[in-house]
């Protein structure tokens, strides 16, 4: 069954005939054709009793039909988009309209008004179901977009010295992936070093590599339409003791977490087995963030593995585990992977060593 | 007067006493703070008579209390974020909230409605209308940023060769900005060769070079929080004369429209001044999006310079000019510069050539 049957499946249940989706990402995720609109409109509809229907901005028009069997209906700059929607829909006297909640607007949303005259319920959360538990083939794709992460920070660690700077380091890093034929990372590629690490959501820059230090590298690559996220971090010169410790404690935690994940547990109690060591050591103050996020065509994406959080761990959901302890003008590290909940573990998409490396 | 205040004066006009900024961009247009807080929130409160408040997550806190003379406040991963909005703010039962329609999602539009009584009224066309008539501090700003995609497109220039390909070119010129101290280009980079980039929406890749045929670079760079867009199309070998051709005529347009520019004219006009050329010549239908777009420290904001938009031209605006044509499998040609209106013309921002260069 298609993911699209899947999901108009899932809404005639709930009596619901049409959804319109918005987010490029969902429009990939159940087309398989991306385009960035940026200001302008795209929305998939989907039907309950007919062929689903691309509205789009006629530029990309051509290269949608070229992937799609179904409906594509262009528009160009000068034409009216919410009156020609209106003129193309069938019927738009729906009872509930479907729509994305977290990605809609509202500017989107009283345009729709103008259109429809039923009543907007959310389908955010049908979308982020169907998301949450990858197949197989999204997960052999996962690995893909990991084992290129691996690549990546390795060039980092290829290119350490104390004559460059954090800067220098990503423009290798960048370099290196795009000549790989990676178009892009999943997100600005962060090196961070000395106390510029000791910042959880620290700014790369001009700064030079720091001896005697701890050199923090956050990274991902896109392949294949997923993601991949993971933080190393590695010691320049000879850091002293307690950057170590520092260092060994959270390490020791993330596998903690990595050993703890299995289907049936809860999301919170992984983010605790991580959290509980950290805190037992007297640092619980330092690891202030949740333990890791979700992930898949997005970087960020669902469960949110956090206290608070009683979601149900099952198989084929994908997640960081990245613990982080960040003591200001002191010590900063983080070690962080992804994996995929096997049937009875937790196995990562990366395979970078995680003993403490010297550079 | 600063730019908070002047926007609090304009809502406090309306009778308006509270607005909530959501976008990161236009939070760092109004208070030189930014962070991207991905799916977490994070809100600037204005108040007409009190101090603004800044809402986002700890970890960003400590950085924004660095830059901010006003209250930020920070939560946890682990807190209800809409409930501790709720007990931080003075006052919720306002007459009127201004809220970012055009940024702010239903989820957490949903979310306002918990802590507000009040309506929701929409903030984006005043904050649109700020930014659209930039200062002299900003337009200086626009120059850098411009003058950084002139070093852009130069080194791509400089990387031509029948060896390569397109993502080959894209990656030595970001690897060039980034060893400059660039942070961020303004988009994804386009190098398209041939017919690729007689695709409007043309898609970079592991094309190579195409001889005797025409080479089109779409880029910009962020500098200083503006940003810079421009496109060349070069040749390659020796392209047809048809090819040669129609690169004249999308010039003369463009030229023709730069040379029309000036306050009071309308963005309409300045949208045919280039099309009736391209029409004329019997090309109209290969020109099929519109003359421009505004910039600033976003890429694409206001005006549109379209069909149907009466907006006046005035000094101070910035805006795109980018005739194309796009013959699909034939030859496809865009040049664009970027500048800002004068108290009599239009000056550029970007200054490399634009006779047909040959490579």
């Amino acid at each position: 069954m298609t993911k699209i049957k899947q999901l108009t499946n899932n809404l005639s249940e709930k009596m619901i005939q049409v959804a319109i989706v918005s987010d490029p990402v969902s429009i990939n995720y159940l087309t398989g054709f991306y385009s960035d609109p940026h200001e302008r409109l795209m929305f998939l509809f989907l039907f309950a009793d007919k062929k689903p229907l691309l509205f789009l901005p006629q530029l990309d028009a051509k290269r949608a039909e070229d992937v799609l069997d179904f409906p594509v209906v262009g528009y160009v700059d000068s034409e009216q988009p919410w009156q020609k929607m209106k003129a193309i829909l069938p019927k738009t006297d729906y009872r509930q309209i479907a729509v994305e909640f977290e990605n809609l607007n509202i500017t989107k949303l009283r345009g729709f008004e103008t259109v429809f005259t039923g009543e907007f319920v959310d389908l955010t959360p049908t979308i982020n179901q169907m998301r949450l538990i990858k197949s197989a083939d999204e997960i052999e794709k996962m690995f893909v977009a990991g084992d290129y992460a691996d690549k990546a920070v390795q060039i980092g660690f290829d290119n350490i010295s104390l004559d460059t700077t954090e800067a220098d380091i990503i423009s290798q890093i960048e370099f290196g992936m795009k000549k790989q034929g990676i178009q892009k990372m999943s997100f600005d590629t962060l090196v961070l070093t000395g106390n510029n690490a000791a910042n959880p959501h620290g700014i790369p820059g001009t700064n030079k590599i720091e001896n005697d230090s701890l050199l923090l590298f956050d990274l991902g690559v896109e392949a294949l339409g997923y993601t991949s996220d993971m933080t190393r971090t590695v010691a320049v010169g000879k850091p002293d003791q307690f950057k170590k410790d520092i260092y060994e404690l959270c390490r020791e935690a993330q596998q903690a977490a990595i050993d703890f994940i299995k289907p049936g547990v809860t999301a919170s109690q992984v983010d605790a087995a991580a959290r509980d060591i950290i805190e037992k050591a007297g640092y619980g103050e330092y690891f202030n963030h949740r333990l890791g996020h979700g992930i898949g065509m997005s970087v960020h994406e669902f469960p949110s593995i956090m206290a608070g959080n009683d979601m149900t761990i099952v198989e084929g959901m994908c997640f960081s585990v990245e613990p982080g302890i960040y003591i200001p003008g002191k010590v900063g590290v983080r070690i962080e992977d992804c994996g995929h909940v096997t049937k009875n573990g937790f196995e990562l998409f990366t395979k970078t060593p995680k003993e403490l490396l010297y550079y």
